[in-house]
C-alpha cells in the first residue's frame, strides 16, 4: 500500500509521541514516571492537545485523564481508545504513549472527515500502568473497571506517600472511586508497540492481539546452612544454590516443553535469584527465586506451578536443604480479547492493505482490565529488535501510523456493528 | 585422660582467649578487624601478656606482634608458634586468637617448668589474617616469608588508605620490609580450630594436619540479552541465568566426584552468583559467579579447572549466550605440613593418651605461608557444629588445653630432635 493513502495523519500523530519524549527526567531519558511533576507536565500538554482536538477533557476520580467526543446518539455507549503516559526509568519513547497518541490523531481525524460518528468517542490517558513507585500497576485501569480496592490505596512509595495520597494530588478522588466504574463503554481499543520480535523478522504491519497472558508469580525459598567453603567436605553440604540452580533449570525445560505442547502461549522466567550470605568462601545458606509465569491459557499456569512444586521439593530434598517457601505472589488472570472487535481490526487491515496476523501478548496492558467491563482489542505495531523500557526503544512513523489507521478503520466498523447489535439487542 | 595432666594451665589459657574476645566492637560480636582501634587494644593486652610472661616484645617490619624467649643455644634456630588476633566481621572468640594464646601460655609453662629450651621460642601475632579492607589475606605471615611485594603494599581499602600506609599505622615499616624475612626458624607451630565437623563427629581431641589446601577463584561472567520476560518467546532467549545454573550444577557434580576419587581433599562451591538486571519480568541479560576450588593435591584443581572450561562453555552454547570471562582471579598452591613436625606432634598426643587423626586443613592459614620457609605445621581442635566466622563459634576449654598440650610436648620433643638435625647437618 502507500501509506499516504492512511485516513489520518502520520506527521501530526508523530508530532504527538516525539513532543512527550521531550518531556523527561534529561539525566535519564526517558524517564516520565507517574505521580511525578515530569508526568503532570506530560499531561498538561496531553489535555492542550485534547482540547486543541475538540473534546471534553476531564480527570476521573481514578485519576485517569479522559477526552470525549459526544457521539450523533447518545443513547449508544462509548468507544473508548487509549493506553498511558507514564514510563519505566530509563524506558523508552512509544510505550503508552503511542497508544494515547493514537487515539487523540483518531479524533482529530474523525473530526477532519466530517462524519461524525454514532457513538461517543473517548481517549484516555490511564494512570499509572508501570510498577509504580506504590508497588502497583495499572492503577487507573483497575479504578475504572472497579478493581483497585482499599488495600492498593493503602500502599506506600518510599518517601512514605500512600497511594491514596498520590491519586488525589494527581486530581483523581480516593473517596469517590466508584464513579469512575464504567458500564457505558462499548468497546476498548488499545495499540501498543510488540515489545517482541514476532512483527518485525515475519515483516508484517500489525498484530491483532488474540489474548493476554495471565501472570502468575512464584517466590520459592530454599534454606541450607552457610557453612565454610573449605572445611565443609562436599557430602556433609546444605547448600542452598545448589537447589536453586536445578529450579531454574527445571523452569527453563518445562517451559519449553510447555511452549511447545500449548494450548497457546507460554513463557516462564527466573529473573531474581539471590544468594545469602553470597561470599565466595561460604556455602550459600539461603536462596531466594522469583518464577514469572505466562499463559494464554491458565491450565498452562497450572501445570507448570505443579510441576515446578514438585521438582523444587525434590531439589531441594537431593541438596539436604528446607525449601523454605513456595508461595504465589500474585496470578492474574488470561484475558481473551473480544472476537468482534478482533474481527473488525482484521477488516480494517485488510481494507488498508495491510498485512497483519494474530499473536498473543506477553505483557500485561490496560485492555486487560477494560476486558473486565467491556469488548476489549489490542493492535500491535511493530518495534525494533523488539527492545522495549530502555531508551532504544524505536517504532518507524509509518508503522505507527499504519497501526492507528487499523484502528480508525475498526472504530468506522463498530460505529456501525455495535450500534445494530445494541438495536438488536433492545428488541 | 585426666586433663587435670596436661602440662600447662587450662584456665590461664582460657582467660587469655576470653580477655580479648571481650575487646570487640559491641554492637556485633564478635568483631576485632585488623588495623582498627579495637585491633591496636588487643595487642596491647597481647603485649602486655607476652611481657608479663618474661618474653622479649616487638613489631616487626611487616606488623607482626613477637614476644621473645631465648634460648639456651643461640646457633639453635627459633622454634615458633603462632595464629592472629584479628577477626571477621561477626566473627567468633576462637578464630586465630586461639593459636596465640597457646603460644603464650606456653611460653609460660615453659617458664613455670624450670627446664629451658635449647631453641629459641618465639609467639607471633601475625597481623591481618582474615581477608581485610584493604583486599588481602596474610599480611604478616606474607611479609614474614618475603611473599609481600609491592603491588599489594598499594591496595587501597574504601576510604582511600593505602596497605603501606596502614602497615606503618600499625608499627611496621614498609621501607624496610626485608628485615622481617625470617631465614633463622627451625619448625613453625600453629594451633586453630578446626572449624568443620570431622573431629567432633569422631569424638577426637585433635586434628594433625597433613596439609593445608591450595585455593583457586575462578570468575566465571556469562553474557546474554536482557529481553521482555512476557514478551520473548522461550525459543528466542539469551538467559545468562540458564547458563549459570547449569554450571552451579556442573561445579557440584563434578566435586562430588573428585572428592571421592582423590586422590586427597577437594572441595568447590559457588557461593556468589549475581543476576543483571535482577527484575522478575526481564530475562536475566548477565550473570556472574565466583567459583572456589580448594584440594590438598594441585592436580585436582587443574582437573577441575579444565572440566569446568569445557562444561561451562556448553551451557553458554546451549544457553546461546556468551561466556565473557573465565578468568582465574587467584591460585595458591597446597602446602604439605612438614612430616617431622607431624610425628613430634603425633608423639605428644600419644605422651598425654589423647585421641587423634591425620587430617587436611579446607581453609587457608598463616601456617601455610610459614611453610616456604621453615618445617611448618598446624594442630586443629574441635570447635562445636563445625561453626567458625559466627557469633557462636565455640570450642570447649579443656579441647583448647589439650591441643595446647599437644603443642607443649612437640615442642619439648623438637627442641632435641631438631637440635640433632642441626648437628647432623653441621658434620
Amino acid at each position: 500500500m502507500t501509506r499516504s493513502n492512511l485516513p489520518l495523519d502520520a506527521d501530526r500523530l508523530w508530532d504527538d509521541v516525539m513532543a512527550l519524549a521531550a518531556i523527561t527526567d534529561p539525566a535519564r531519558p526517558y524517564t516520565r514516571r507517574s505521580f511525578t511533576a515530569l508526568f503532570l507536565e506530560g499531561r498538561a500538554l496531553l489535555a492542550q492537545r485534547f482540547a486543541d482536538a475538540g473534546l471534553t477533557t476531564r480527570i476521573d476520580t481514578a485519576g485517569n485523564l479522559i477526552g470525549r467526543l459526544d457521539g450523533a446518539d447518545p443513547a449508544l455507549g462509548v468507544i473508548a481508545i487509549g493506553s498511558h503516559s507514564d514510563t519505566v526509568p530509563s524506558g523508552g519513547r512509544f510505550d503508552g504513549i503511542a497508544g494515547v497518541a493514537t487515539g487523540l490523531e483518531i479524533a482529530r481525524a474523525l473530526r477532519d472527515s466530517g462524519v461524525p460518528l454514532a457513538h461517543s468517542l473517548e481517549i484516555i490517558d490511564f494512570l499509572a500502568e508501570e510498577p509504580s513507585e506504590y508497588g502497583l500497576s495499572c492503577v487507573g485501569s483497575r479504578g475504572m473497571t472497579g478493581s483497585l480496592d482499599e488495600a492498593m490505596l493503602d500502599l506506600t512509595e518510599p518517601g512514605g506517600e500512600t497511594l491514596r495520597d498520590a491519586l488525589r494530588r494527581v486530581g483523581g478522588d480516593p473517596l469517590r472511586l466508584g464513579e469512575a466504574t464504567r458500564s457505558d463503554i462499548s468497546a476498548f481499543l488499545e495499540l501498543h508497540i510488540e515489545q517482541g520480535i514476532v512483527l518485525e523478522s515475519r515483516a508484517l504491519d500489525v498484530g491483532i492481539v488474540t489474548s493476554i497472558v495471565g501472570i502468575r508469580r512464584i517466590e520459592i525459598v530454599f534454606q541450607g546452612e552457610a557453612d565454610h567453603a573449605g572445611t565443609t567436605p562436599i557430602d556433609l553440604r546444605h547448600d542452598a544454590l545448589v537447589a536453586a540452580a536445578a529450579t531454574v533449570t527445571s523452569v527453563r525445560r518445562t517451559a519449553e516443553r510447555l511452549a511447545a505442547e500449548g494450548p497457546g502461549y507460554f513463557v516462564a522466567t527466573v529473573g531474581i535469584l539471590t544468594v545469602d550470605p553470597a561470599a565466595s568462601n561460604i556455602v550459600p545458606g539461603r536462596c531466594r527465586l522469583i518464577v514469572d509465569a505466562r499463559a494464554t491459557d491458565p491450565q498452562l499456569t497450572r501445570r507448570f506451578a505443579a510441576i515446578l512444586e514438585a521438582e523444587s521439593a525434590d531439589h531441594a530434598a537431593a541438596a539436604r536443604v528446607t525449601r523454605a517457601s513456595f508461595a504465589t505472589l500474585s496470578d492474574g488472570p488470561p484475558v481473551a480479547c473480544d472476537e468482534h472487535l478482533r474481527s473488525a481490526l482484521r477488516q480494517g487491515a485488510d481494507e488498508l492493505g495491510l498485512a497483519a496476523m494474530d499473536l498473543p501478548s506477553g505483557a500485561g496492558h490496560d485492555a486487560a482490565f477494560m476486558g473486565r467491563i467491556a469488548r476489549s482489542a489490542m493492535v500491535f505495531v511493530p518495534c525494533r529488535a523488539g527492545k522495549s523500557h530502555a531508551p532504544e526503544e524505536w517504532a518507524d512513523r509509518e508503522a505507527l501510523a499504519a497501526g492507528a489507521a487499523v484502528i480508525y478503520q475498526a472504530v468506522r466498523t463498530l460505529d456501525r456493528s455495535l450500534a445494530q447489535d445494541a438495536g438488536v439487542g433492545a428488541a
